[in-house]
């Protein structure tokens, strides 16, 4: 017997049939023995009808009431869903964030989970009840009803699993689990039965868009047990992932890999070679609140260096032009250059700690494909490269073969 | 300055446009420097909306659970009455039952208000916000939400009035008051500026359906001002529902005129006269949760008694049924017979108290024009009578003369 939190999405409670097969999978579990707390969603496009409502009467609605309009959404879907896995003759009873109660900051719309009193749910759950709890939603100290915004119902379910020692957080979503890399593109892709939190958080955070990162996070300070899995299957385990590199030598040494087409490349060409140079011209850009990913580097043999580094493509201009109006001329650079016309591509994998030759491996397969390679950056579980963007497509699907994706 | 409840309901609030102006309203009632808590009910059609969603689920849903669905109905209109009144410029804040928090029993769909802590409110109205706040709702001891049944926004208002000793509550509804009689049937018929708590609850029991007869109840008890407004009008001030038989000299005799079509009579007749005849007739019909409206005995010169009711005329058949096989051969009653073809007419007004005459007045009147009265029954504020159904609209309409009703 387990204590599970199953989460579920939008697109999951989107009317009376589809959460009236989530109860029925729900039963499945239940028939098993296991403990079982369901965390929901509100139904798929209720959130945005609420906040349609607000905004019909206020254009910048204030966001305490509008966290009470939207905060409804949940609330529906909740009792719904408690009715239907009564209808199956299973005892059931919901709660609000606020009955739970999931305490919260104050700053509506966007609030951070301070604690949960798992209480009343653990006595559900000993006296035999499915727990039903409002996805997104808490009470700040003094009974403010807030959200948690966008996809905080994942955090929701992975920290009711860290406050009630869940021995699983699953997730159900629209894929099935993490792929190597985007079927899309590499239609050899293939699901993953495992990840490490470290190799999720690198492959989430460059565009295989699964979980909420800041639920993966929140998972990996609590040590939750997370699993990704597709509300419109039936069979299949999903994608584990965990937080101990168990068995190392036994894990492939790369699990996938990751890709991003938004970003775009500045470079700061004969710099003269002295300390703080890094700040001069970096300190510039975060002052204007321009995100910088990768950064590079290089010292030549005259004593000037070539600075690169890449920001969002929409940011490429505002970054430029703060370069060359309020740095160039300050630290004497000779050039400043910008190019949208790039991709990073990344491979990721707990086993590279402990495998020498996996980034000569990565260079060497792009090199036969004629591939140039811009930029490197590597991590501890990581090695990206910036390539001209043209050959996105094809640096995937070689390294996806080269390293043996596909293979079971 | 006063402290001021205002109550509206579902076509008040039915959509963006109305809650708008109900914002307006309270703008300007704000503006005079009154204090302001306003309670409303969910936007028309959404509790109903709400209700089959959950029968789409559960044909018979759960009762705590439903709740926490039709909940919901209440508390988007707070978030947008709020909104509406900021965008008006006016501090203003909302409530859930839960949050205010305005405690139940337990009795999930049909909850009784036990307490309400107004604490928080009052602290809100110092610190000059309009509070609003969800009707119908409420939580009980162990944090459930409740929902008061039917009409419950009414209760809600009179309670929080209650609470807050407010100088007055006013309900907003369709009308724009309680009428001498139905304006329908006497087109003379007069809005009342003033009415007793009891001459309103025989008015409303009766017929004139304007306020919820359980929040007129509430009121009574906790001695709160009533005022009923129409939500659709800017101009008038309604009708003051009061407590204190003030100048009693200077009332008019008789408030108004009550009538109702859904009454049936039945009369058993030639009973033995023996004590517990009246137990023995009625025991069984009450049994079979038949209602029972006036009552009358009459005791012969040969020993028998006749004994004639009332009761809805869709129970007349089950009560007829019930006496033939159970009570007519048991007491020995010569004949039991089922009039559904008639009406009740009703004069209200405390001032009958001090007045002699006004009983015969009533009865000289409806003689006049040659209508029979077939059952007499009298309390201290109110004198009924049964007639023929088709002397309904005439004997109201003289009646309303003789008193003179139509007169300023």
């Amino acid at each position: 017997m387990a204590l599970i939190v199953q989460k579920y999405g939008g697109t999951s409670v989107a009317n009376p049939e589809r959460i009236k097969s989530l109860a029925a999978r729900v039963a499945r579990y239940k028939a098993l023995g296991h403990q079982i707390v369901v965390v929901v969603s509100a139904m798929s496009g209720e959130t945005n009808r609420l906040i349609a409502l607000a905004k019909e009467i206020m254009p910048d609605p204030d966001p305490r009431e509008l966290d009470v309009m939207v905060a409804t959404g949940e609330q529906v879907t909740i009792g719904m869903t408690a009715l239907a896995l009564m209808e199956l003759g299973i005892k059931a009873k919901s709660y609000t964030g606020s009955q739970v109660k999931i305490l919260t900051d104050n700053a509506h719309t966007k609030a951070r989970i301070l604690s949960i009193d798992e209480h009343n749910i653990k006595q559900d759950l000993d006296d035999g009840y499915v727990v039903v709890v409002a996805g997104f939603q808490g009470v700040d100290a003094d009974g403010n009803i807030t959200t948690l915004g966008r996809g905080g119902s994942d955090t929701t379910g992975v920290a009711l699993a860290a406050a009630l020692k869940a021995d699983e957080c699953q997730i159900y979503t629209d894929v099935d689990g993490v792929y190597t890399t985007d079927p899309r593109v590499v239609p050899e892709a293939r699901r993953l039965d495992k990840i490490t939190f470290e190799e999720m958080l690198e492959l989430a955070s460059q565009g295989s868009k699964v979980l909420q990162i800041r639920s993966v996070e929140f998972a990996g300070k609590y040590k939750v047990k997370l699993r990704v899995l597709s509300s419109f299957e039936e069979e299949g385990d999903g994608t584990l992932i965990t937080f101990e590199e168990e068995n190392t030598m036994e894990q492939p040494v790369i699990s996938g890999i990751a890709f991003n087409r938004d970003e775009a490349k500045i470079t700061v060409l004969g710099v003269p070679d002295k300390p703080g140079i890094a700040y001069q011209i970096l300190g510039p850009v975060a002052e204007a609140n321009v995100d910088v990913d990768m950064i590079i580097q290089n010292t030549g043999a005259d004593g000037t260096t070539d600075f690169t580094f890449t920001v969002h493509k929409n940011e490429m201009n505002k970054a430029l032009s703060i370069l060359r109006d309020k740095v160039q001329g300050h630290i004497g650079a000779r050039e400043i250059n910008g190019d949208d016309k790039i991709a990073k591509v990344s491979i990721v994998g707990v086993g590279m700690r402990s495998h020498v030759g996996i980034a000569s491996q990565m260079f060497r397969t792009l090199a036969e494909e004629g591939i140039n390679i811009q930029m490197i950056s590597t991590s501890e579980i990581k090695i990206a490269v910036v390539v001209d963007e043209k050959y996105l497509e094809l640096a995937v699907r070689v390294l996806h073969k080269a390293f043996e994706l596909e293979a079971a």
